[in-house]
C-alpha cells in the first residue's frame, strides 16, 4: 500500500523531531519552516523542501502544522501562500499547535467550507516525548479524519484521545495546563514553607511522595530545583501562553477560576522578570520574591 | 523477647483501626476514649481499657495519642489526669494527631523535661490505609526514640519517613496538604472548565491521564464526582482545618503562600456550606456556586 504523502509546517522544538519520526515511519514528507535552516536535518534525511505553505499543502494528503501562538497558526494557514491556498477537497488539516478552542474551531469551518477536515491536535509530553514518539495527543474533530490520519499520529504519540468535536483537543490541554499550573505554584509554596518552617526540604519531599499529593511533578521537579537546575523542560513563557489561553477561553465561556486566575499572574510574572526561558518549576522564582527568600540548593 | 506495653489514646475513623492492627501484631494493649463505647470492639478483641489518659501513661511503655485537633491533644496531655501526670522516665510518646508545628514543638518541650521523648508523627492515607496499616508516616523527634518504637509503626505504616527534629513531621504533612488541596481545587476548576466549553468532562480527564498533569487526585476522584459521590474519603472539613494549621504556621515563619491562602478560604467555605462531612474532592461545589452551575454526573 502507498504510504499517504505528509507535510510538516513549524519545525522548532517540539516540530522537529516529530516531523523526523514521521519520515522515519516512512511516510513521504514535505515541509517548510519559516527559517528555513531549522529544515536542514530532515532534509538531509530524506524531506523535500516547499517554498511556501500553499506548495506543502498542494503536494500532500495531511498537513500538519506546529507553531507557537494563535496569531502564527492564522498566519501560516490564512496568509500570503497559505495552507489554504493550496488545499484540496479531501485534504486533512491537522494542527499540533496549542491554541485557543475558538480558533481551532474558526479553523475547522473555514477549511470545512473548501472540502478539508480539520483536527486541532496538541500534544503533551515535552521535547523528550516529541523526540521517543510518546507524546500525548488530545484530539478534536471528526472521527473519520482522525480514523484516516492515525497511522501518522501513531508515529508521534503513544497515547492519541479523540476528546470530541473541532476545539475539543483544545480544551482537553488547556484542562491539563490548569493542573500543571497549580501543582508547580503549590511545590513552590510547600517548599518554601518547609525551610521557613526550619525543616529539610528534600525530606519533606521524600515524606510526602507517593502518599494522597503524588503526582508527576513531585516525582520529577523538586530535585531538580533542589540541585540548583531551573532550565527546561517545559518553558514558563510558553506556561504563561497556555494559561493565557485558558483565561481567555474561561472569559467566553464565563467560567470563574479563581486559582488559574492566580497561577496565571505567577507565570505572566517570570515572563516579566526575563525569565520566561526557565523551566516552568522556575515559577518558585515568584514565591522567593514574596518570600523574601531563595531556595536552598545542594549542588 | 517481652513485647513493649502500648497505649493508644483516641479511637476514633483513625485511631481505632490502628490500635487494632498493634493489638493484632501481638503488642499488650491500654486504651482509652472519652467516648467509652468506642473501645468495645479492641476491648472484645483482648486491650485493656484504662479510666484516665494518665492511667494509660502509668501502665505503658508508649503512649500513641490520635485527636483531631490541637486543643483536643493539650487537654489529653496536659488536662487533669493528662498523660503527663502518668507519665514516666524512658517513656516515649507518639502524637499521631495532624496539629501545628509549633504545638508539637511545645509538647516535645514539656515532655523533654520530664524524660519522655516526644515523636509527632502525623499519618497519611486515610480510613482505608489505617485498616490496612498502609499508613504514611512523617515523623518529627530524636532518632533513638524512633528507631525503639519502629516495629509499632511497623504495625501500622508502610512508609515512615524520619523528617527531622520536633515538629518537622507535622510540616511535612502540612506541605502534603497544601499539594492536596491545590489539586482538589484544580481539578474542579478544569472540570467545570471543560463543560462550560462544551465539551464531554469524562473525555477530557481520559486525554489528560498519565500526562504531565497526571496526580493520584486525577486517577481517582474525578470518575468519583461524574458518578455523583461526594462522600468522603477525607472530609473537607479536615481538608480545611490542616490548611488553617498551614496557614498559622506560614504567619509564624512569615511565609508567604497566595494559592494556598485561597485553597484554605475555598475550603472554609465548604464548612460555612455545612458541607464540611463531603469529601475533600466535594470542594467542586465552591466552584460550582462561584460558577453558577453544577457539574453533570452520569448516576
Amino acid at each position: 500500500m502507498t504510504k499517504m504523502r505528509i507535510g510538516y509546517i513549524g519545525l522548532g522544538t517540539m516540530g522537529a523531531p516529530m516531523a523526523m519520526n514521521i519520515l522515519k515511519a516512512g511516510f513521504p514528507l514535505t515541509v517548510y519552516n519559516r527559517t528555513a535552516s531549522k529544515a536542514a536535518n530532515l532534509i538531509a534525511a530524506g524531506a523535500q523542501w516547499a517554498e511556501t505553505p500553499a506548495e506543502v499543502a498542494s503536494r500532500t494528503e495531511i498537513v500538519f502544522t506546529n507553531l507557537s501562538d494563535t496569531p502564527d497558526v492564522l498566519q501560516i494557514l490564512f496568509g500570503e501562500n497559505g495552507v489554504i491556498d493550496g488545499s484540496h477537497p479531501g485534504m486533512i488539516l491537522v494542527d499540533n499547535s496549542t491554541i485557543k478552542p475558538s480558533a481551532s474551531r474558526e479553523i475547522y469551518q473555514r477549511f470545512h467550507e473548501v472540502g478539508v477536515s480539520a483536527l486541532d491536535a496538541p500534544v503533551s509530553g515535552g521535547d523528550i516525548g516529541a523526540k521517543n514518539g510518546t507524546l500525548a495527543i488530545m484530539v478534536g474533530g471528526e472521527a473519520e479524519a482522525l480514523e484516516k490520519a492515525m497511522p501518522v499520529f501513531e508515529a508521534i504519540g503513544k497515547k492519541i484521545t479523540h476528546v470530541g468535536d473541532a476545539g475539543a483537543g483544545q480544551v482537553a490541554k488547556a484542562a491539563n495546563q490548569i493542573m500543571v499550573a497549580a501543582q508547580m505554584v503549590a511545590e513552590a509554596e510547600l517548599m518554601l514553607f518547609a525551610q521557613k518552617s526550619g525543616v529539610d526540604v528534600a525530606r519533606v519531599i521524600e515524606a510526602i511522595k507517593g502518599g494522597a499529593a503524588q503526582c508527576w511533578t513531585l516525582d520529577v521537579k523538586p530535585q531538580r530545583l533542589l540541585a540548583g537546575n531551573r532550565n527546561p523542560g517545559f518553558k514558563s513563557s510558553l506556561q504563561a501562553k497556555d494559561l493565557n489561553i485558558v483565561m481567555d477561553t474561561a472569559r467566553d465561556y464565563q467560567a470563574v477560576l479563581p486559582g488559574t486566575a492566580l497561577n496565571s499572574q505567577l507565570f505572566n510574572g517570570m515572563v516579566a522578570l526575563g525569565e520566561g526561558d526557565l523551566d516552568n518549576s522556575a515559577v518558585i522564582h515568584m514565591l522567593e520574591l514574596l518570600n523574601d527568600t531563595e531556595l536552598k540548593t545542594n549542588p
